[in-house]
C-alpha cells in the first residue's frame, strides 16, 4: 500500500466501500459535468435522467429505515451523496431534494400511512417531489412563514393558501418542471388557533404534468449555477387537500377535528421538526467538501507542473515552489483534511442516531449544532478555496473546460441555502450557551456576579470526539510559555479550548445583561453579534482539531500517519495565525510567540511541498471525474 | 444640492461631465447586461454591435493624441471606460481590447506610419484588432515569450512563428471571431541576434473573414463569464509580413536590415514598452470599481428593506440593522470610497503624462507602480466584495435576474488578467525597493550594516498626493500612546506610514543577503515573498488613505465632507483591524489599543448606518443600469 493509499483509507472512513463503489461505478457520462454548455431545458432533462438513474441503485433506499422501505444504512446514504459532490452538482442538489428533503420530510415528519403511500414512488422515481419551505419573504426565519394551512371541519380538508407575494414559496427545487407533489410548510390553523408551522403534502401537478387547479407555478429562471435544477415558485389559492395529507408525527388532527401534539410548546415543536431534517445540512457540507477537494486537486496538479519566471539555477520555477503560492493553497488543503475527518465523524454520529443506536436528546442536539457549524464553515471554506484555486490557475482557470467555472457557480449558493451561514453560526453559539447554562442550573438565581467570577464558573468544554485522548494530550503539554508550546499537539488543543472557553464565558456575561428589566435586549444582542459569531468559529475550529487528532490516533503508525501529523500541524498553525491578534490581545500568546507563528506556517508549507502529490492522490478522485485541459500546455514545451 | 449630490461631485472628480454624459446617454438596451441568457454566438454579436456603437462617439478618440487622430482627452477616455464597468462587462472588455490594447499598442509602440495606416480604421470600427501577448506557456513572465519574429533580409519581411504549443497565443480577446489584425508580441531576431520582445502587426483574417494562410485560429470556448468576448488562440506557421509591420518606436530595423534601439538594455527596453501600456491596468481597476459599486448599491438597498426575525419591539428587523450585516458590507463600502478616490488621482496623473503635461521618468515609474497596486488591490476587493454582496442577498442573490451572477463571473478574471495580482504586488514592492536604494546611493558600498542602522537609514516615504497637507496632519497628531491616537487623522496617517517604512526597511535588509557571494538567492527571495507582498499592501493602503485625505481636504465644508470623514475613519479602522496582529507584534499598538480597534469599527458601522442610502446614492448609478427583482418581495407583505 502506498502512502497515498494508506491516507485514503483513513480519509475514506467507515463507509470506505461506498466511496470505492461510487468511484468505480458512477458513469461520468451521466453524472459528470456536461461536456458542452447545454440549454437550461437540456440541462434540466439531463439532471432528471441522472436522478432517475440513481433510483435503480440503493442510493436513495439506504437513507431510510426498514419500516420506511429502506435499508437503514444512513451513513452509507450520506457518504454516497457526498461523493456525488464530485459530479455535476446539479445532480447532487436535485437528488438531495428528491431523496433527502422531500423523502426526508415524509419519513421524518410523517407516519406509517405516509410512508406506505408515498415512499415507494419517491424511491423508484415515479413520484417526484418538492420541499416547499422557503418563502419569498422568509428564508432564515422559517418560523414566521406566512402560508396558511387551515383545517376545514365541514369537509375534513386542509386548505393551503398564499396570502401575499411574501408568502409565495420560492427557490423550490424540482418545482419549476418536474415535481407532482410538494411538502408544503405552513402555519396550521385548527378551529381558529394557530399551532405553528407544519408540513402538508399538496399535489401541484396531475399525471399529465398539468398544474393543479388553484396552484400557480413560476420558474426562478436562470441562476448563477446549478442550471440543471428547476427551481420554482409556488402560489396556492385556497387549495384543498384531505386532512390525512398533514404529516402528523409531531402534530395531528384527530377524527373529531381536534389538534394534538406530543410537544406542547409551539417553538419547541417546530425546532424538533426542523431537527429531524438535519441531514440536508450534513449532505451540503459533504458535497462542499468534495467539490473543494476537486478544485484543490486540479490547482495543486497545475501548480506542480506550471513553470513561470527564471530559476537562477537555470530553467523556470515550478510555481508551487514559490512560498506565496504554497501559502495560497496548502493551508487550505490542510483545512480540507480537517473538515473531511470532522465530516466523517459527523456522519457516523448521524448514522448512530438514525439507526437507533443512540437515542439521547443531548446527542440529537449536539448533532444539530455540529451539522450547522460544519455546514457553515465547510461551505465558506469551499467558496473561498475554489476561488483561490481558480486564481492559482490564472487564465486557464477561467475557461469552462477547466471546471472551476462550474465548481464556483454551483457551490456558491451553499453558503446561504440549507441555512444561511451567519444564522447557522448563531445557532451553534446559542447551543453552546444553552449547554453552558445547563451546566450551571442556578444561573438565573446567581446573576451577573456569578458569571464574573471566572475561577468557579469555567465553561465546560464537551469533547465529543476522542475525549480521553484529548485530555491525555493536554495534560502532557509543556507550559504555555515554552518554546515548543505551539508545536505540541496538547498545547495546540489547549490553546483552542482556552480560546473557546474564554469567548463563551465572556459572551454569556455580556448577554446576561439583556435579562435586566430596563435593558435594551436587541441592542445588547446586536452589539454582541460579532462576539457570538467568533465563539461559534472557535468552537468549530476545536471540533475540527479533535476530529483530526482522533483520526490520527486511530491510524496505524507509519509514513501516512506522520504525514497527517504534519498536515494537522499546518491546519492548527494557520488557524492560529489567522486569529493571532486575538491570542495576543487576550494574553494567550506573547508578541514574539505570535510573530513566530507566521514563520512556523512558512516552514510547514515548505515541509509539505514534496508531499503534495501524495496528499491529493489520497483524495482518490477518479481521473474521469476531473478531466481538464489544464496541463495541455505541457505537451510541447 | 443634497448631501448625496455633494458627495457625488467629489467622487465624480475631474471628469464629472463625462460620467454624467455616460449616465444619461448610454443605452442600457445596447450596453446593459442582456435581459435573457443569450447563446455565446448571440452574446458575441451583441457585444460587437455595442463596441461598434461606441465608435460613433468620442469614446475611443479621446484616448489618443491629436497626431494619432485623437482629441488628447486621455482622462476623459479612461473615465468613460470606467463607467462602462456598470454595463455588460463583455462590452467593457471588448472595447478595452479594441481601443485600449490593440489601439494602444499601435499608438504607443508604433510610429506615425502606423498611426496613419491603422488608427482611423481602429477608431471607426472598420479595422478590428487583437492584442496577442499572452501565450499558453507564458502569462506573467511575458519577457520569456516563445513566439519568434525573425527578420528575413532577402525579402525584407518578418516571419512570425509559433515553435510549440506553449508558444501559442492564448486567451486573446477579439481573436476567435472578429479581429482581422493582431498586434503580436514575439522575440525579434535580426541577423541571428535576439533583441527581445517586440510587437508586430500580423493580419489574421482577410476581408471576407477567412483565416489568413499560415495562421490557425482556435476558440477558447465557454468561459466562467465575459461570454460576449471572443477569446481565441493564435498559432503562426512561418507567417511573413512586411518589415514595416514592426511597431518600431522602441526598436527598429533600418533599410539596411540592421536593428537599432534608443534603449540599449533588452530588459529595460521591454519594460519601457510595457510601461506605455499601463492604461489597460488602470481601466481594469476602474471597471472593477464600477462593478463593485453596482453590487454594493444592490446589496445595501436590499439590506435596508429586507426584514428577518422578530424585533423585540414588534415587527421584524431590517437586516442592515444587524451589526453582523453592517460589518459584512460597510467596511467594504468605505474601502470602495477610498479606491474610487485613489483611482481618480491615478487617472489624473495618467492624463498629465499622456497629455505631455508631465514628462519625468520618475512620474512614469510612479504611475506604473501605482497602477499595478491599485489594479491588484481593487480587483481583489471587487471579487471578495461582490461575493459578500451576493451572500448578503441570500437566495435572491443567486438568481441571474438580480445581477450578481454576471457581476461575479465577469469580474472574476480581473484578478489574474492584465497582470496576475500577486505578480503586480511584487512589482509594486520592487518599485519601492528601487526608490529606497535610489535614495541612498551608497547602498552597495555600505553593505548590510548600513541597513541595520535604522536611525540613519529610514526609508523615505514619497507622498504623491497632498504632500504638505499630510505632513501637517502628521505633525499635529497626538502622541501614539494617547487615547485618541487611533481616531486622529494624523495619527492614522502616521501609523500607515510607519508600517510601510518598517516593512520596507526590514525587507531591504533581508534581500541584501541575496547579494552575498555564497547566498542561495532564490531561497532568500522566496522566504521573503510574503513579507514583500505585505509591504506592497501596506504601501497601497497608504496611497488610498492619502487620496482619501486629499479629496476630503478639497471638499467644501458641510455635511458631505463630514460624512466623508466618517467613511474615511471606517476605512482606516477596518484596515488596521484586519492587520492588527502586525501592529501589536511590532510594538505599534498596545494590546489594549488593538483590542479597542474592534469596538471602534463597530461604532463607526453604527454611525454610518443611517447614512447608507446617501452613500450609495452618491454613486449615482442610473436605475436603468441596476434593475433587478430584489425588492419584489416588498410588493405585498
Amino acid at each position: 500500500m502506498t502512502t497515498a493509499e494508506a491516507i485514503r483509507t483513513i480519509l475514506d472512513g467507515r463507509w470506505a466501500e461506498v466511496r470505492q463503489e461510487v468511484r468505480s461505478t458512477l458513469d461520468p457520462e451521466v453524472f459528470g459535468p456536461p461536456e458542452e454548455l447545454l440549454s437550461m431545458e437540456q440541462h434540466r432533462e439531463r439532471t432528471l435522467q441522472a436522478v432517475l438513474e440513481l433510483t435503480k441503485t440503493d442510493f436513495g433506499r439506504n437513507g431510510f429505515t426498514t419500516e420506511q422501505g429502506g435499508t437503514n444504512e444512513h451513513g452509507a446514504a450520506v457518504t454516497a451523496i457526498e461523493m456525488l459532490g464530485h459530479a455535476d452538482l446539479s445532480v447532487f442538489v436535485k437528488a438531495g431534494v428528491q431523496f433527502g428533503l422531500f423523502g426526508g420530510a415524509i419519513a421524518n415528519l410523517g407516519t406509517q400511512r405516509h410512508w406506505d403511500a408515498y415512499l415507494p414512488g419517491m424511491l423508484d422515481g415515479t413520484l417526484l417531489g418538492s420541499f416547499a419551505m422557503t418563502e419569498t419573504g422568509h428564508g432564515s426565519d422559517v418560523q414566521s412563514l406566512l402560508t396558511t394551512a387551515t383545517y376545514l371541519p365541514e369537509s375534513d380538508e386542509i386548505e393551503i393558501h398564499t396570502p401575499s407575494i411574501a408568502a409565495r414559496k420560492d427557490y423550490i427545487g424540482n418545482a419549476a418542471r418536474d415535481a407532482s407533489l410538494a411538502a408544503v410548510f405552513a402555519q396550521l390553523v385548527v378551529d381558529g388557533e394557530d399551532h405553528g408551522v407544519h408540513c402538508v403534502l399538496v399535489p401541484i401537478r396531475d399525471e399529465s404534468g398539468a398544474t393543479m387547479p388553484g396552484v400557480t407555478i413560476g420558474d426562478c429562471g436562470a441562476k448563477m449555477g446549478l442550471r440543471g435544477v428547476d427551481n420554482g415558485r409556488l402560489t396556492f389559492d385556497h387549495v384543498r387537500v384531505p386532512r390525512h395529507n398533514l404529516l402528523n408525527r409531531f402534530g395531528t388532527i384527530d377524527d373529531d377535528g381536534r389538534y394534538h401534539s406530543p410537544i406542547e410548546s409551539r417553538g419547541r415543536r417546530f425546532f424538533t421538526m426542523l431537527g429531524t431534517l438535519v441531514r440536508g445540512r450534513i449532505t451540503v457540507a459533504g458535497a462542499a467538501g468534495s467539490a473543494t477537494r476537486t478544485a484543490l486537486t486540479l490547482a495543486l496538479t497545475y501548480g506542480q507542473h506550471r513553470r513561470q519566471f527564471e530559476d537562477p539555477e537555470g530553467g523556470e520555477v515550478v510555481i508551487l515552489d514559490y512560498l506565496g503560492h504554497q501559502r495560497k493553497l496548502l493551508p487550505r488543503l490542510a483545512r480540507s483534511y480537517a473538515l473531511m475527518l470532522a465530516q466523517n465523524a459527523l456522519v457516523e454520529q448521524m448514522h448512530r442516531i438514525a439507526a437507533g443506536e443512540e437515542t439521547s436528546e443531548d446527542a440529537q442536539r449536539e448533532l444539530e449544532a455540529r451539522a450547522a457549524g460544519l455546514k457553515a464553515i465547510g461551505t465558506e471554506h469551499a467558496t473561498s478555496t475554489i476561488q483561490a484555486c481558480r486564481e492559482a490557475c490564472g487564465g486557464a482557470g477561467y475557461l469552462s473546460v477547466n471546471r472551476f467555472a462550474d465548481l464556483k457557480a454551483d457551490t456558491d449558493v451553499f453558503t446561504t441555502f440549507e441555512g444561511d451561514n451567519t444564522v447557522l453560526l448563531q445557532l451553534v453559539a446559542k447551543g453552546m450557551l444553552t449547554s453552558y447554562s445547563d451546566a450551571f442550573h442556578d444561573m438565573d438565581s446567581r446573576g451577573a456576579f456569578f458569571f464574573g467570577a471566572r475561577q468557579v464558573t469555567e465553561a465546560v468544554i464537551e469533547r465529543t470526539i476522542g475525549g480521553s485522548l484529548i485530555q491525555r494530550l493536554i495534560s502532557g503539554a509543556p507550559g504555555r510559555d515554552g518554546d515548543d508550546a505551539l508545536s505540541d499537539r496538547g498545547g495546540q488543543l489547549d490553546l483552542f479550548e482556552d480560546r473557546e472557553k474564554h469567548l463563551l464565558e465572556t459572551l454569556a456575561l455580556r448577554l446576561r445583561r439583556a435579562q435586566d428589566d430596563d435593558a435594551d435586549s436587541f441592542a445588547i444582542f446586536n452589539d454582541a453579534q460579532p462576539h457570538l459569531l467568533l465563539t461559534a468559529r472557535a468552537h468549530i475550529d476545536r471540533v475540527l482539531l479533535e476530529a483530526f487528532v482522533a483520526a490520527i490516533d486511530e491510524a496505524p503508525e507509519g509514513e501516512a500517519r506522520d504525514l497527517l501529523e504534519q498536515v494537522c500541524d499546518l491546519f492548527v498553525l494557520s488557524t492560529i495565525e489567522a486569529d493571532r491578534a486575538w491570542f495576543i490581545e487576550h494574553g494567550r500568546l506573547s508578541q514574539s510567540q505570535a510573530k513566530s507563528v507566521v514563520g512556523l506556517v512558512d516552514e510547514r508549507c515548505a515541509e509539505l511541498r514534496p508531499h503534495v502529490q501524495t496528499l491529493i492522490d489520497a483524495f482518490a478522485i477518479p481521473m474521469a471525474w476531473r478531466e481538464t485541459e489544464l496541463l495541455e500546455f505541457l505537451g510541447d514545451t
